[in-house]
């Protein structure tokens, strides 16, 4: 039987459809043919391939080595083929007082994760993605002490199914000059909670899913993972800071590092049950000017991509979902607690 | 140069990527390395293989043949594995009294368009897409008798980067018991344009497309098709109604074998310049009870998949595309002229 489920945050509904619903161990992905090698030398990522890649903004290396050059474990760089840059002006034009445009103005940057060209984030060690985390906080701190900018969404795709064609691991991160359009309709529906019940929608889904424990894949002292009710796709999955916090740039190093040891460790068993899958993963995080509000809350989400958005999803908004998150959270779970804590 | 574009319906922002923009004819997709066969046996579309779908509600057929059998032209059936079943009540529940959800009532039909297992919209006569379109109009009439339905949502998707295993030619429809998300926010959109200007936004985007004549594909006595000025992915072709119209069950018989034609001829055209291309079309409409209104205008979205949506469109609704829709809407339009009125 199919149900509908309404995101209580979002507002959207989505269908379980039931008649075609697989079991959690039927998304598991074939194993790439070729393994990647640790070093590609065509790679424009890769360590002595500096010069194919802009000037870096910021990078953790060797206190020998030298800027640009090899003997780094990090590097953020302007991306090559940036969809915004940081010229133009904030002014918004029309023509024929239609058509409302403004220039391309943000900033548009690529965090090669690694060094090496084999890695990714459900197998790299907690640590490494520690400092990923680490400089994902420090970009966003950064990038919004420009007031040119009203958010910084930070996101990254795996696999071609995600949209990258570069399989050296790397996130980026895109400072845009308005809100954008998906953000402010869960702002609006987060205002609308607010006014109705005095809370924050996503401290009440914490609570309630807590409660509820049919969804929770990871419950750590400071964070919360879970597949939401209203799933868009098989197995995806939310990371939530109890503590309600709108935005992004306010939590402290020490939060950082625990979220990050909850990302690892929830994509290393990810990778685990689904193979080399793809996904794309994006922070959700208020505008800079609504940092300190009590109805926002920031988050993670994770969204595998095993399966394809197809004419109804772009032309309702509905997506069509062939998993319960209750089947695929509890296979998660078990093999997240098995995973252990990690070193 | 980048721009970011805001579509005055939808009020969504894109950003035309400026460096990474690719010429119209960069997007031309190989032919297959093998042709699809006119019949397959093993296709559950094709004729002789009528047992392996649910009874048919409703097929064009020779009058000697029988029904479920083969001797038909065009077949309406059941979905096999239905996202929604006409079945359950419109009660919404809560679980916790936080987690809503209802019983996933609808009806999920697939449109079998024709015998031949290798057509395609862009390549039939113009008279056997006039007929799926008649098709399409009689079930969208028929199941807004039923209350329990708010809107059905018409679409199509071709090839397998638009989510289709299967090659048969063949439409969809899905009724829902609530209005879909996306309809709800460009009701919204469209209400809070005509209470600011009076006008129906489409009627307006109409007037100013025409009158700026960078985007225009085709203009016929009823119809306009263009590529939206802010276009989400290259090549995305909208076709709407001259007369203002809100709901696609208004129309009549002779203008939807119009709208068929023009909806012929620029997916012949597309294939013609893009070759064997995966797509996604949806009809948007009003719901039922809104089928008069004078802020809305019902319209069909093309929307090629020639690219990937990554992360960052999905964190923040933000589309980002490598064409500018005057240089592909050129193109286009140079070759629907070429490809004359058809047959």
């Amino acid at each position: 039987m199919s149900e509908l489920r309404q995101n209580r945050a979002t507002k959207r509904w989505v269908i379980v459809a039931g008649e075609r619903a697989r079991r959690p161990d039927d998304f598991k992905v074939a194993e790439p043919t070729k393994p990647l090698p640790i070093h590609d030398p065509l790679c424009p990522f890769c360590p002595g391939n500096e010069s194919k890649t802009p000037a870096e903004v910021l990078a953790l290396r060797d206190p020998s080595s030298s800027a640009n050059g090899p003997g780094w474990q990090l590097r953020v760089v302007p991306n090559k083929f940036p969809a915004l840059r940081p010229v133009g002006d904030l002014e918004r034009r029309e023509e024929h007082d239609f058509f409302r445009k403004m220039d391309g103005l943000g900033v548009h940057e690529v965090i090669i994760e690694s060094p090496r060209h084999n890695e990714s984030i459900g197998t790299m060690t907690y640590r490494k993605v520690e400092q990923i985390m680490l400089i994902y906080r420090d970009r966003y701190i950064q990038l919004g002490t420009d007031p040119r900018f009203q958010l910084v969404t930070i996101f990254r795709n795996q696999g071609q199914r995600a949209g990258t064609s570069l399989a050296h691991p790397h996130s980026q991160l895109i400072a845009t000059p308005i809100v954008p359009s998906r953000t402010r309709h869960m702002l609006e529906e987060a205002m609308r909670h607010y006014d109705d019940w005095g809370s924050c929608v996503f401290c009440d889904m914490i609570r309630e899913e807590l409660a509820a424990k049919k969804r929770i894949v990871l419950e750590t002292a400071d964070f919360v993972v879970f597949e939401p009710f209203a799933s868009r796709v098989p197995f995806e999955t939310w990371i939530l800071p109890k503590k309600h916090n709108a935005s992004f740039g306010n939590i402290s190093a020490g939060e950082t590092r625990k979220c990050a040891r909850a990302l690892r460790r929830v994509l290393g068993s990810m990778h685990r049950l689904l193979g080399d899958f793809d996904y794309n993963y994006h922070i959700s995080t208020a505008p800079f000017k609504d940092a300190n509000e009590s109805y926002y809350h920031w988050h993670i989400s994770i969204l595998p991509r095993l399966t394809t958005q197809a004419g109804f999803e772009l032309g309702s908004g509905i997506y069509i979902t062939v998993a319960f998150p209750e089947d695929t959270a509890r296979y998660l779970a078990r093999s997240v607690k098995e995973g252990g804590r990690g070193r």
